[in-house]
């Protein structure tokens, strides 16, 4: 029987949604518990992560309610380590055995940590140039090995990658971040219909298509979070 | 036969050292080729990495000098994702089999990237106190779960934390970098004796004296080096 695994999340978060992907496609059994950011257990911190963020994991111990985390549980937490130790634990799901081609899953998800996170982040919170957003979709596009990242197989750097794009097109479309207005629904045309990113789209629509996105992204809570969250003053 | 791999590294570099010290550790057969940082040969970015930096590594195809790379051999970068390769065909050296060890592992990896490295680049390159050397080194402290980062054996964790402090060392102890005259000094003393660190530098101790460390490592060429680079104005 495979160990207890407590997954604490949160639908709004990105790097938790990583996490999400990957267990679905691990098809692992797990919990899943939803954090409020705005208002966290008080139990989370000192018992699950003491940084107090999500994703983290309880992974072990006796089979115990999510909101009293057994001492006996390994707690772990950042979503790139757990992306790792889900590949880990489910036994060849999510990385493939050739030592290049696992390099080359590395190397995908170092730029997007590099360079999509930032632009993402960037333009939707800080009022930096979408166009960082092009930047970074023009150095991610050319490592493109196959239908997924690293060949004709999904892994972990699809899990890594997509919770940004998905969030970065929600802002766009619904013209929602610290850019002017109209500048978000221009991007998102650009983002749809430019030449030049032919071969991402394809590759998002793939990825977007698997249940293991579908089933972990909820458009329209974003879409009213983001609303909220990112509203021009 | 194990395939031919190339590393380009330079004796300067810490995260080049890294990876110098995992090949080291997991007794593999390579060609060491030194890369002047300083004048760079005009084959090393587009044959090996088009980021034009060390390390660098060149695996597989056809056995060839170093100056003459093969478009058959794979090339990979970035020291985190080399460490992860190597330790991939090293077959079981380098990284445990247990996943939670795994995790361990590499969340030691994070804190060594998001708080060792900015530390130490802050205070020898950009004249930040030294005091986050400090809260870098309370941070990895309770870490250290053995005689190593994870254990009682040699893993990554080992090899991407030691460059940085033997590092930090020379230019603390010869005084040399972007602070006070003097400041150097004060905090070299800071670091050898105050029991606040006892762990630490006891497992510093310990990495320090594995051949993979002192094979890889050259303080006179550093200190050197750093007289030139980090000089006051």
């Amino acid at each position: 029987m495979p160990e207890t695994l407590t997954l604490y999340t949160a639908k709004i978060c990105p790097y938790a949604q990583r996490v999400e992907i990957a267990l679905a496609e691990s098809k692992l059994p797990f919990t899943r518990y939803e954090i409020d950011l705005g208002n966290k257990p008080e139990w989370f911190a000192p018992k699950v992560n003491a940084a107090s963020k999500v994703p983290a994991v309880a992974y072990g111990g006796p089979s115990v309610p999510p909101e009293n985390p057994s001492p006996e549980s390994q707690k772990i937490a950042e979503s790139l380590v757990l992306l790792e130790f889900i590949a880990d634990i489910s036994g060849g799901a999510l990385l493939p055995k050739d030592p290049v081609l696992r390099a080359r899953v590395r190397l995908f998800i170092d730029v997007v940590s590099n360079k999509l996170v930032p632009a993402f982040t960037g333009f939707a919170f800080r009022g930096e140039p979408v166009d960082n957003f092009w930047t970074a979709i023009e150095a991610i596009q050319p490592l493109i090995l196959g239908k997924y990242a690293v060949g004709d197989e999904f892994t972990i750097a699809d899990a890594a990658l997509i919770p940004f794009v998905a969030r970065g097109k929600v802002a766009l479309k619904y013209d929602i971040g610290k850019f002017e207005v109209g500048a978000g629904l221009k991007a998102y045309d650009v983002l749809q219909t430019d030449p030049r990113f032919e071969k991402f789209r394809r590759y998002i629509a793939d990825v977007e298509a698997r249940d293991s996105f579908k089933s972990t992204f909820d458009e329209q809570f974003l879409k009213e979070r983001y609303t909220v969250r990112f509203a021009r003053n």
